[in-house]
Parts: structure tokens; sequence; C-alpha cells
């Protein structure tokens, strides 16, 4: 076939997010008139930025080139890398190929947002090609912490690009087949231009555990613990996990009951396409569960992240309104805590202890990344003459990079991207030849990227110090102060405590403005200037704070 | 001796802080009419308390028994069990006995606070006894992350009670000698009646490693990196771990720099007290940099958490005034991310990375507290009726307990303490028998507890939604709208993106007010009601956001 020979044509490869910070995975591939994109993920808010709901990709440069734009491959069912699809197809409506679990799960996803009608998808079986522009798209299978993980296998014409999507090997998954390993191999024995693969869990040595050992630990828990309640919580997504929990509940003749809404919509779409066997009478309503004694029952929920609105977390703070938490409840947390949730689990596991559960958190997860000997395993087939590393911050791209030399590839062939390079890239040389508009868009309620920096310098400020609010009626070109000054606080100080404070900032305020008219200043702007370094100075001097201070003038004819 | 000999006397323990959270560690023990207090910590803020710069243990209690308090006695100079003695000491100024570097790092914090001269500290040695109103207060040499570190064993009429403060042992030491074992088993043998220990490392099996095992890995990396600058960030106040630097250094004929004003303190600190031992000509001043090549360089900076404003951190975003990081520098993390900073410390990782930095984490910290088989060392010599384990969450404790019946403490004389509860314990019977008032106070700025949970509120409200101000003048007695409503919106939305939305507000708002106006309201609180409850209907429709509402309404005669 005409892709596989070597040529010395050159494609270009746009990381348009995901590398500079964990989510929004996204990726153009570009040959002339044809670009199509690996995956649409979203990325939940950093902790600055105050009030935001979820971020997804800025794709201007995909909207600048609509026309060229075939279509989303998407690799597998997690929000990283399906998530901002229902707001970027408002603009880039394109149709979206995946695997049957995947799709199902984008589905759930466009009729909450009313999309279902409007968006072309297309599902796509392991093994089966897709013919797009100047691309041939292949899926292949992988094992990954959801069932029907693809790898893309993107013929064209400048070489074979291999992504990994997320990815770990298990030779004895839960659900399906192992990984094609022995397609990786003969792509690689054809001649891969490229590896693009999953950085995750570079830094760990070794190889990830397979899913099939947490199935172990569950049957030993329950064997351990049949006089009380047992209580499980997972990632919703995780249709394995929840299947091995259903495997043991059945085993030791527990009903199992599903609570949190993200689960039981991914349970319910994975029930319904057959990702999951649940044996008759297993499953009860939450409403049955009174039906039953605490040992005959196991909860399956959301919430091992520590997440506050969260069914475990509500049970844990007593604000549940189904499951109130009893001594002798065995609690399991299956799953690690992501950087930066770990205070919120300690918080929860402390809460649920208090209460008389028995909490078990070690030995009951494993990652659906993989460690450094599954990527070498993928690079001996693979041999790619380029590495490009992705999914995972810098640290984590340069780890894997020292270690793609160490498989062969060539320093100089390691390409360590930002978001937004587009790199050109044929057999004869790979370089950086631009960049395009990449960041994140941030989405508050329904506005998608009316937040923008100076909204979160604001509201960052307003967190930190609070707000001061001077308001003053002058007449109409006299200027003759006819009320106030009034001050009004929110997040200062307790009123209370502080009416002599209040009323000092007030004769600060109106020793200001008195000076101003006193020297005739007209100019509203510098009255407010004065107002406000006034008092600033003054609660800096009295009590080292900056509160933001927002002086407001009316005006009376 | 009295003491020592089982009584039927009880004694009261009451913790006022640090075990419902980190930090803030302060215990009274009391008797009659004599109290003496263990500790007085600090705890830095939650993530939920915005604008907060630390926060202090309520002392309520002690201020009511004025007249009992006769002294503070400290474990050892970390922040949690000292930062809260400037403060406290203004309400409760009574002497303060602790070891000689933690005398010495408190003296440097009450200069700061211009308390030097109105506070009495004695320095107290290992194996020396102070006798203070009905007790009798020993200290005894532990091991721990920062020198001088010491048990407490406090013979009471009740009987001797064991303060283990914050511990490790450690048979070879970098400085001073290993903790007295033996010391705790001839209290041990004498009869102990309940251990107070420290349950930090409680979650870990083993033992922890000696902190020499650091100095050995430092060696390893500056014999294999000699052609670059080594630059490595810890603790400021762990001596030891700087002593090991500067040994390193020494040996492969680098000069030294202290970078980061709290570890400049603590040093100095040790340094003249004798904690320290720097071999001359070693030291430089970070100015004389300049003088020396890269090779014969290693800077000794704070920032190991990532903290924003530490040296670290300036060094990796750029934005330190004397350094500048270079590729080949070779960076080594000294610690390991206390819960809470895991994403700080990724970021300055993934910045220096950025700079072509080599960064090392890994096997370059050894912790400072006890695990499992440490603890269950002490239990085994101290052999006490009663375990109250301490420094730890809940799980901690809980933990800790289970742990102390596996090592023959009764069931029913494992003590779980929360905060505030007064502990009436004797050889016959230990009971909670109250409560006291306990909890943060919140300081911020030169304000101590000023700030509440109204404006904590406020400010998370704030912070998410921003603010929207609504200002109408209107007339006395006739309540005629002369001028306005103006909005003004802070941390709400880009405004010039919002102009739209702003008109339709104040339109919203008018009608509202006009309503108020034609039905001749003249409550001006039922005003603001109205207005604010319309355009937070509004604005949910609109945009599905919740910003707080402020309406303001001034008066002209």
């Amino acid at each position: 076939m005409k892709q596989e020979i070597k040529t010395n044509e050159h494609i270009k490869i746009i990381p348009l997010g995901g590398l500079d910070q964990i989510g929004m995975n996204i990726t153009a591939i570009e040959y002339e008139d044809s670009i199509i994109v690996i995956d649409c993920g979203l990325s939940f808010p950093d902790d600055d930025m105050l009030g935001i709901d979820l971020v997804i990709p800025d794709v201007t440069y995909l909207k600048e080139n609509i026309s060229k734009v075939k279509a989303f491959f998407i690799t597998h069912g997690h929000e990283d890398h399906i998530g901002a699809l229902p707001y970027i197809l408002n603009e880039v409506n394109v149709p979206i190929y995946a695997t049957k679990l995947t799709i199902g799960i984008i589905e759930g996803k466009l009729k909450e947002h009313n999309l279902l009608n409007s968006v072309k998808r297309k599902v796509v079986k392991y093994g089966q090609s897709i013919n797009l522009g100047c691309f041939r798209i292949e899926f292949i299978r992988t094992n990954h912490s959801i069932a029907d993980a693809a790898a893309l296998a993107i013929f064209t014409p400048a070489g074979i690009l291999v992504h990994t999507g997320d990815f770990k090997i298990d030779y004895t998954p839960v659900f399906g087949d192992a990984i094609d390993l022995t397609r990786f191999g003969e792509l690689g024995k054809k001649g891969v231009l490229a590896l693009m693969c999953d950085s995750t869990n570079v830094l760990r040595q070794g190889f990830t555990m397979s899913e099939k050992t947490v199935g172990k630990t569950f049957d030993r828990i329950f064997a351990e613990n049949t006089e009380h309640r047992i209580i499980i919580a997972t990632f919703a997504s995780n249709v394995d996990r929840v299947q091995q929990i259903i495997n043991s509940a059945y085993k030791y003749g527990r009903k199992a009951v599903i609570e949190g809404r993200s689960m039981v919509n991914v349970i319910t779409t994975a029930s319904e396409l057959g990702y999951i066997k649940i044996p008759d009478n297993t499953l009860i309503d939450i409403d049955e569960m009174k039906n039953y004694t605490d040992k005959q029952i196991v909860l399956i929920t959301t919430g091992s992240q520590g997440e506050s609105m969260a069914a475990l977390s509500r049970m844990a703070a007593s604000i549940h309104k189904k499951v109130t938490i009893k001594p002798g409840d065995t609690v399991i947390l299956s799953s690690t805590p992501i950087p930066g949730n770990e205070k919120s689990v300690a918080r929860v596991i402390n809460e649920l202890s208090m209460k008389g559960a028995n909490v078990i958190f070690q030995d009951t997860h494993v990652s659906g990344h993989a460690c450094q000997e599954e990527i070498k395993l993928i690079y001996s087939l693979v041999k790619p003459k380029y590495a490009i590393p992705v999914h995972g911050e810098y640290r984590h791209l340069k780890c894997h990079g020292e270690l793609a030399e160490t498989m062969g590839v060539d320093k100089d062939n390691v390409m360590i991207l930002s978001s937004g390079d587009v790199l050109s890239i044929g057999y004869d040389k790979a370089e950086v030849v631009g960049k395009v508009p990449t960041g994140g868009v941030l989405v508050d309620g329904l506005g998608v990227g009316d937040v923008g920096n100076i909204v979160l310098r604001d509201r960052q400020n307003l967190a930190e110090n609070g707000i001061i609010i001077v308001v003053m009626t002058l007449e109409k070109y006299s200027n003759q102060l006819l009320a106030g000054p009034d001050i009004v606080t929110r997040g200062f100080v307790y009123v209370r405590e502080s009416e002599n404070l209040i009323e000092e900032a007030k004769n600060v305020v109106s020793d200001a403005l008195e000076a101003c008219l006193d020297k005739r200043v007209t100019d509203w702007g510098k009255i407010k200037m004065v107002v406000k370094d006034s008092l600033s100075d003054y609660l800096w001097k009295k009590m080292k704070r900056s509160p933001m201070i927002l002086p407001i003038i009316m005006e009376v004819d």
C-alpha cells in the first residue's frame, strides 16, 4: 500500500491540548485538505480557576479550517477524551468514530445537550479501518480502566502513525481480550513513522497489575466480612470494577445496589450494550434495601475521590437521603487519590471512621495506565522512527523521551511537544514549524468563555480579601454631596466587631472627598481614585489588609 | 516518690487542639490549682479558609483559668508546636520551658513580635526535671526531623504521664545521640498511667529510615554530578539535613549557599547554638556565587513543598532575583509532598524540567515520625495502662488505638479523644467528663479572630460567583427614584462581552423597583429583597449562575 512505503511526504501533528495540563486531550492530524481529530476531552478546573465548572480546549484552529476537518476519532469513553464534545460539536460538527461502548457513553452526553439528532456517529470494530480524506484509520484493541479502549493506527501519505490512547497491558482482562500486541508488532514490521504513546505512569517502574487482582481482593474482603454491610466506592466509568463487585456479591449471596448518578448512567449504558453481565435478581433498587439485612447488601457508589457532592461524601457527612453509615459498615475505597484530591479523600475516610465504619483503602485498586515495562514492550513491537510522548505533564513527557531513547529511538527523533505546536513530520525530517492558538476555555454555568483572566483575578482578590463598596450621591454640576458616603462590606471582617472600623473608614472617605471638592476636582474618575487610595492606605496601616475597594458615585440632578 | 505510687487521684487531660486537624498541637494537663500546657502550635489554613494567613487555637479555657496556668512545655521547634506562641502569649503570658535549640527558635519568633522582653523562658536539658505546682516534668531525649526534640514524662498525683512529642527512633542520628530508650523503659518499670504517643506514621508498617541514609544519597548524587550546579530544596527547619548537604559540599569541594528567609533564620540560630558545624570557607553569601563556577556551588533552599512564594518556586518561575535555572542544573527535592501540596510540587518539577534542570525527587527524604514498629517499641518499654493517641487525624488515632491493643493495652483503656474533651484519668477510671471551647481562631493580616464563618462564607460565594452591586438613590419620604439603578459587577463576567446582559439586568431591576413604588412599598428592606430576587431569578434562568447580589439604596432629602 502506498502509505506504507517510506516517502518524503510530511504530515502535520498538532496537539491542541493535553500536553501542558492533565485532561483536554485533543490532537489534529493534517495533510493537505484533510484534518482528522483524535479525542476531544475536557479538564477540571485548577484551584485558581475559581467558580469554574470545567475547561474545554480552544479549537480556533479547527474552526478556521472547518472545511478540512473530516471527523473525530475517539480512543475511549473517559471525560478527558470525550468531555468537550458536546461543546465543541456546536462549532465543529463533524462525525464521530469510536468503538461501541465509547459511542454509547458519548450518546448519553449528546442526549443531555440535545445534540443526538444533529451529530453523526459511527461504531467501529477493532481491526476495522476508516478511509477519510488522505487518511486510513484503524482501531486496535487495548486494555484500560474502561472497556472498549482503542489505539489508532493512522495510515498517512507520510507513513504510519500509531497513537496508543490511554492503555495498559492486561493479559487477563475482566471483559474481552488482551491488547492486540500482534497488530502492534505487524505495524512495526511494516515500519512506523511515529509512536504517540501514553505517558501517565512512565515514572513508575515495572508492570501495572491486572484488573483481575482487584477482584481477588474483593473476594477476600467479602469472605472476611460476612456480618455487615459492604459499601464500595470507585470511578463511575470503571465498568469492569463494578462487574467484579457484582461477581463477588453474587458469589457471597449479597444484593448489589448502584448509587450515584454518573455511575448509574454508565452502568445502564454498559448493561444495554452487553459490557457488563449482571446475574438475575442480583441488582436491586436503592429503595429495596430496606427489605434486606445489612449482610445481604453491597452498595456500589461514586465518590472515591472525595468529591464533595458525590454519594460517598454525602454518606460520610450524613447528608445522603437514603444511606446512613452505621458502626460495622465495611467501606472500600477502590481507587487511589488523583493528585490534588488527597485531602478530600482523607476527610471522607476520617468522617466514615468516626461513624464506626471499617474503611479499607489499600490493595483495592490498580491503575489503567502502562508502567515502564509495558511502554518498553510497545516500543519494542512498534519500533517507531519518532517518539512523540503524549498524555502527561512535562516531567512525564521528558522521562518518556529518555525511555524511548533506551529503546533505540534516536535522541533527535524524540519530540517533546507543547500544546499548539505544529509538528511537520516525515521520514527525512521532523520539526516544529508553527504555533496555533490553544488554551483552556472556561465553562461557568451556561457561559462558555465569558469568564476570562480579569474575572478570575477579581474572584481571587475577592476570595482572599473581600470587598468594600463606598457609595456617594453627588449633585450634578455642583458636585455637592447629597448622600453618603456609605460603606458596605462583604467578606472583609465581621461587621458587628468592626463598627468602629467602619465609622473611621467613613471619616477617612469623607475627608478625602471633602479635600477633592474643596480643590474643585470635578473629574469623577479622579475622585474615585482619591477615595480608593486613601481608604486603602488607612486599611493597610491599620490592619495589614488589602480588600478590593469599589467607589460608586451616583448623580442626582 | 509519691507520684509513682498508684493512687486513686485523677488529673485532667484536655487537648485544646491538634486532634481534629493537623497542626495546632496544644494540650492542658490539670490537677487542682495547677495547669501546665504542652506545646502551642498553629495550623495552616484549609482550602476553604479563603484569605486566611494562619490558624491558632482557641485558648478560652486557659484564659478563664489563667491563675492556674503555670507554664508552656514545648517538645520541639516546629510551627505546629510553637507557631501560636506569639499570639497566645499576649493573653496567656506564662514561662516557656524547652530544650536549647527549641528556645532559640522561639526567641526568633518573640523578637519578630516584640515580645522578647516580656516573656520568661528557660532552657531545659535532657534528663532535667522542672517542679511546677503539683507536677514534675522531665525532658527525655528523642529523635525527630529537627534537633533537640524531647518527650515529656509528667509526674502527677495520679501517676506518670508520658508524652512522646513528635519522634522517630534513629540509632544513627546526624546530631547528638539516639532516643533515650532506657529512660522510657525505666519509666515503664515504675509504672506509667498513660502514654500520649505520636500517630503521624501509624498507618505505615516497619521502621522509619535513619536521617543518615539521606546523607549517603547526597554523596552519591554529588559524586555522579560533578559538572553542574546542584540545588537542594528541603524544609527550612531540618538542620540535620542541611548539615549533611554541607558535609557533602565540603567533601566534593563545593561552596554552599543558603537561600530563603526562614532557612537562613533557623540555620543562623542553629549555628550560633552549636547545632550545625560548618567547616571554614564552606558557606558563602549568595552574592559571592558569581565568583565560582557552577560545579563549585551547591545552593540550599526553601520551597520543597512548592510554596508559591518560596525561593525554589521563584527560581522555577524565573522570578527569583539572584538565581536563574540553567540547563544541566541538578535540582534535588529533599522532601515528600505534604498532603494537599502534590500539585504545587508537580508544577515546580515541571517548570524546572522545562528549563533543562535534572530534577531528582526519589530516595532523597526520610520522615521524622515513627512507623508501626517504632511505636510498638515505645509501647513495649512504657507499658502504659492507658493509650491516648495524639498527633493525627481520626483515622490515624483509630489505627493507633488498634495497635495499642495488640501491645496489651485494654480495649477500654484506649482513649480516642477529640479537641476540647476533658479527660479525667486515674488508675481506677478514665472518662471524658466535659467539653471546653476549642476551634481555630483565624489570623488575617493583623486581625486575630475578626474573620469568622460569615465572612468566610461570603468570600467563598464571591470567589465562585462574583458580585453584582445594584445602587439606587431615592428621595426621602416620597421614595421617588432620583438616580440609578446602576449596576456594577466584579468577578462575574467580562463586562465588554456582557453589555447587553447588564442593560437587560438594569431593566429587570427598574421593573421590580417600579412595581414596588407603584404598590407604595416604603420598607427599604422589602425593596432590596424584591430587587435581589428578581435579578437573581433572571440571571439563573439566563445563565445558570448565582452571583452575590447586593442592592444599596441611597437616601437624599
